[in-house]
């Protein structure tokens, strides 16, 4: 059991079921690995926690339908809203979401603010490499649908500082997102990303390596360790392996079922295949997305996450906070 | 075997391995489907071919290092300009090639030119989609790094003539590739282009139904029959695709080897996986990008396609000739 420091904030009324799923995760993030848990949202809806799970009422919920900016201002008590607030008011080292995700983000900025010099913050997503230990990471998954070569820059920082961080690589190596591998190639917001990285002063105190530009098949291959991009491309394109891979699971599952026609062949398949597909389908398994660039940890879930992906985000949150990201990535973006 | 019409024209010089693949693909097309074609290149190279294969010599060949624009206009002898120019004096029907992507289009579109109206040809891939018989035709998959509104209505209207000749879709639905369903989501060119086709005055005459906007996932879904995007989206989605399924099924086979354990279950297994996996890995076995707005038809292979893939491309190229489908594309522009 790890050293107990500050609890982790945690958004108990966002997610497809929640506060069920959110609670046991909760839980077993207290119990298995220790981590206090600062549970935010309506106690009589949350109902039996662990010994090291504090709840704190908030009495209003931001829905799916919750337009964010506006939901953030208006229900000033709401439970994401008061889960940033711990965070900024040093109660919590970390605000751990799994609800309406543009009103999880509105609530990490408005209440935490801008790490000092950040343009704008950017989701960063661990996407799987099935040959490597380690994911791509890939940012801004969808925060910005429109960037500036400046903001893929410091996406480039905070990322190297995250891939360091959160997966152990000492010298992340850094592509930009294109459709071609030569620096000529793409478009104008690529291109000059690519010139203003390819200078390597930006560097200087995240580390990193810029590799050029990189393809949308490189990925899932281990070829870079952070993509930046800018968030119509990069959520379009992990929306587009969510999907995929869902439908490649279909095909090859309807094959089998169709095709093998011996029940003893599925019965010994079936359960080989079903961790891979779990681990390529759902890389939030790793521990969720996570905003960079906000003054304090933020970590957004997928709203069906399942109770091991919620104890997996807090973990990987108070891992981070106790890492001090946040202070590196400050430090990376002063440069 | 089909009524001979005009023969289709192919770059016998394009291509990983040219001309060998090429040739076995002619022959086959020419073989088994009657179709007759113009075979560009060096004679020499080409060896023997069918009876319903014509060769036209042409002494020059564009590499894959070639720059497109500049190579198509130095060598004027090479095989995919010299296709490409039998296609506008009326002498073939079609090209077909599976070499420089690049060139092969500025090939197309400097000796066929444009259909009139259109502002920029764009690259139309199909999209498997596992639970449909028919695939999700997605342009522009790369043709055009940056894009206006006007040209992803113009792409609408190509798409769904496409989809209409070549997959026998009545009144195509078409989408918008988007980061949200809601109109106001997007970057401006999405929202700008949601504008535009919402009116619905664009499918006049192409026919075909605008859906709104649609996401990454929904691309190997049966949501739409055509999804338009820039050159930029679509070709890093496209590639997404490609290097996403290549490595699921690396990960699904490493883990069978792995953990089955029984040479015999893999012996049952792998037969019916791996029809699956050529089917999902290579949309093109279905017959090719095809690049939609010149004056002609225009098909390009993966520079890895393989005979039958070739034999493909030709066969749906013939196809779509005598279905008139360039003119019908002019119709709609006109609209």
């Amino acid at each position: 059991m790890a050293q107990a420091g500050l609890p982790v904030a945690v958004d108990a009324m966002g997610g497809d079921d929640a506060p069920t799923t959110i609670v046991s995760g909760v839980n077993r993030a207290a119990d298995d690995y220790g981590i206090p848990v600062l549970l935010v949202g309506r106690p009589d809806e949350i109902g039996a926690v662990s010994d090291m799970v504090t709840i704190r009422e908030a009495a209003e919920v931001i829905t799916m339908d919750d337009e964010p900016g506006s939901s953030v201002r208006r229900k000033k008590d709401a439970s994401m809203v008061r889960a940033a607030e711990a965070v900024r008011d040093g109660e919590a080292s970390a605000l751990v979401g799994a609800g309406n995700t543009g009103a999880t983000m509105a609530s990490a900025l408005l209440r935490m603010g801008r790490i000092k010099g950040v343009g704008r913050p950017g989701i960063a997503i661990p996407i799987p490499v099935p040959s490597r230990g380690t994911p791509t990471v890939m940012l801004d998954a969808g925060a910005n649908a429109e960037c500036t070569p400046e903001m893929l820059v410091q996406f480039a920082q905070m990322g190297v500082v995250y891939s360091q961080q959160r997966f152990g690589i000492e010298n992340p190596q850094v592509g930009v997102l294109s459709i071609g591998e030569e620096p000529t190639k793409g478009n104008t917001l690529v291109k000059e990303a690519n010139g203003l990285l390819a200078q390597g002063s930006w560097s200087n105190v995240s580390g990193g390596r810029f590799l050029g530009n990189v393809e949308g098949r490189d990925l899932m291959h281990p070829v870079v360790d952070v993509v930046v991009t800018d968030g119509f491309t990069g959520n379009v394109v992990l929306k587009t392996l969510e999907g995929g891979m869902q439908a490649a699971e279909y095909a090859l599952c309807r094959a089998l079922e169709a095709d093998v026609g011996s029940a003893e062949v599925l019965d010994v398949v079936n359960p080989v295949l079903e961790p891979v597909w779990n681990e390529i389908l759902d890389p939030e398994s790793r521990g969720g997305a996570m905003l960079l660039g906000v003054k304090g940890l933020c970590v957004i879930c997928h709203g069906s996450a399942s109770e091991r992906a919620i104890a997996n985000a807090i973990r990987s949150a108070d891992e981070l906070a106790r890492a001090g990201m946040v202070d590196r990535m400050a430090a990376a973006i002063a440069g």
